[in-house]
């Protein structure tokens, strides 16, 4: 019998997904789950979305260029980003299938096999997959709950490069944490970056999401750092189509996009439909997220209350993207996950959340906290808490 | 200024869309270029998936699961597959972004840095781009263009065999060649992999397109064998619905299949709308792929026998897939193929081709050979030989 990849052989399974099979089982028994699992909102897409889709036909339906329809890059080019006071040009971006595969393009195109990448932790735990498959190593700063997962000092940051590190990846807002980074804390690493000669990874995807009246800062509006910065963005999951699948690469470093380019064109194109769909999307009126935006504000304040009243449980209030990460007053919150989806009901109803864990690369930090994503309506969040406190009452007495 | 990936920045850029940028040239300085040089073929997609395209709709759009849409995988397992004589279960299946990611997972899951795949060259030379993103060198079998690329003997192939082998890759029908392997080639192979321990890739894309009256042979059928087999499947290319992406990676090794989830978790899935135009596409009736595989005998005859009647060319009768391998009176087909787009005009037209030179390993292979796409109808393949004829007679002049 042929051995698997020894390297990828140690990736562990994905901490958002892992526990799947026993909701599936759940479910397949008449369960209702809320799931504050998963980043998969109810939110409706723009309405010109729905109608290019509706509008879109075919007899055959052929490639599109490697790099995306012309179409979808001007529009981002000429229209997204120059709204978020982001000048590039179309040589500059490369549409790909989400922000996942334009983060698999940065980890094999920006590293060596044994090269690192600093992270806050906890941090988007895909990451590690997505690093590991060219056998990249994901290094981590620490930030603490207590402080609300503040972004670290410089100098704290600093410390943490090796001979070794390639480049320090930002979520910005973070996946799991909510939190936004300032201008100045952008500009702080990217002196950094600069000094030691490392790019600057910016995960863009949540940049509509945030909740503070600050100015957002990307990561290519630094001045004077076109060869370091590498903007990793979503299209598709902005305007509620995560399923299009459709995200870019932005950077004006032209070494590394001609090598993205030759990994682009390898797997042929992006999904042909969804480029269409997510072209009109970009046509959404200002309203359109100013609403969804609201619309987050007090999902976020219900979810962050109601889960500070429970007994033991602690949640910062994030400043950005739809998740918070919550402490809770068990010992193991994976086996907790776990035991909400085979064990515990309220009224044939549970819960799920995503165990924090896996966010981080430290030993046994963050075992008993868990990823809340607050993707329902109001009236469900609800529903989810109730749930939540009870089965936390039920689980200390077990 | 951050250095790029040592390793991936050798990788060469694709020969099937190295030409690009001059065949855009030409478009736009208003010449008409008959497309030859590229997999997309302009037969229709079956009445069910252009019918389930304009039924969609939503109001937004989520993540299916990872391993692809229960529903598609189901049809695939239950419909598709048995018909095929293939006998597989729902978790021997995972739905990916075209064929191109299960070839990227597989070079990622099967493989680590350093091991090499064994290929009979010519061969699809994004298999060399796809293997180096993890460092997996592809190490190649000659097949000549006079014996019609015919498969090497087993003795032959285990010739190439080193310690460092893991896996030999089989093209079944050949992008570039349309060679079919029968019954007892597969056969001959799947020993050697049983004997060195090896894995047998299957890409099985164009398993549709075979113009012989020989029953198809899938590498899913070799008894005692569900360690070693690995297919690689295409559904939109099949249905000429090739923007849609979607495909599938199919094994009953479970180590391996484990292995593949994770990465499928960590992209978290294949694109949604493709996935419900490939569900309805399956329901196709079995008229469709006769009348497309008469159509594409048609054309195969004709442009065949259209090479072999111009001066110095010459192209063996391919018994699959869409596509030829030729051989031209000019010394760097390279230079040829880019001279058509940059210099030569028929009445203000000129045809694309593929230089085969990047099909093969072996130095200096194929230089005189150009890949030739059948995939456009007789009248205007008629014109395509023409320009072709033409443009020799003057190429050999200048």
């Amino acid at each position: 019998m042929p051995n698997i990849s020894r390297a990828a052989g140690s990736i562990p399974a994905s901490a958002i997904r892992m526990l799947t099979p026993f909701a599936d089982q759940a479910k397949a028994d008449g369960v209702k789950i809320y799931h504050l699992n998963i980043g998969a909102p109810d939110i409706k897409s723009p309405e010109s979305a729905v109608k290019a889709l509706a509008e879109f036909s075919f007899d055959h339906l052929p490639y599109s260029n490697s790099a995306g329809t012309i179409e979808l890059r001007k529009a981002m080019v000429e229209k997204y980003y120059p709204k978020k006071g982001i000048k590039i040009g179309l040589d500059d971006i490369l549409m790909t299938t989400a922000g996942s595969e334009a983060l698999s393009f940065v980890f094999h195109a920006a590293f060596d096999p044994g090269d690192e990448v600093l992270v806050m932790e906890p941090y988007y735990c895909n990451y590690n997959t997505l690093a590991k498959m060219n056998g990249v190593i994901v290094s981590a700063v620490h930030t603490d709950i207590e402080s609300g997962f503040a972004v670290p000092s410089p100098e704290t940051i600093e410390e943490h490069i090796t001979p070794a590190t390639k480049a320090i990846i930002v979520c910005n807002p973070s996946n799991p944490t909510g939190v936004v980074y300032s201008k100045k804390d952008i500009l702080a690493i990217a002196d950094i970056c600069r000094k030691h000669d490392l790019f600057l990874i910016s995960d863009e995807a949540y940049r509509e999401f945030c909740y503070t009246d600050e100015p957002y800062f990307s990561v290519m509006q630094i001045p004077d750092f076109e060869e370091n910065a590498i903007l990793i963005d979503s299209v598709s999951k902005r305007y509620n189509l995560c399923g299009a699948r459709i995200g870019c690469l932005v950077s004006k470093n032209k070494e590394l996009m001609t090598l993205v380019t030759k990994f682009a064109q390898a797997r042929l194109c992006p999904p042909v439909i969804g480029q269409a769909v997510s072209l009109a999307a970009i046509d959404a009126p200002d309203s359109y997220f100013k609403a969804v935006r609201e619309e987050y504000i007090a999902r976020r304040n219900y979810t962050v209350d109601a889960l500070n009243a429970i007994q033991g449980v602690y949640s910062p209030k994030p400043q950005g993207a739809f998740y918070t990460v919550a402490e809770l007053p068990v010992d193991d919150a994976t086996a907790f996950c776990k035991w909400l989806l085979t064990d515990f009901r309220l009224n044939g109803e549970t819960v799920m959340l995503t165990p924090a864990e896996p966010f981080y690369s430290t030993p046994r930090q963050g075992r008993n906290q868990v990823r809340v994503a607050y993707v329902l309506e109001i009236p469900e969040l609800e529903k989810a808490m109730k749930i939540l406190e009870t089965a936390l009452e039920t689980y200390k007495k077990i």
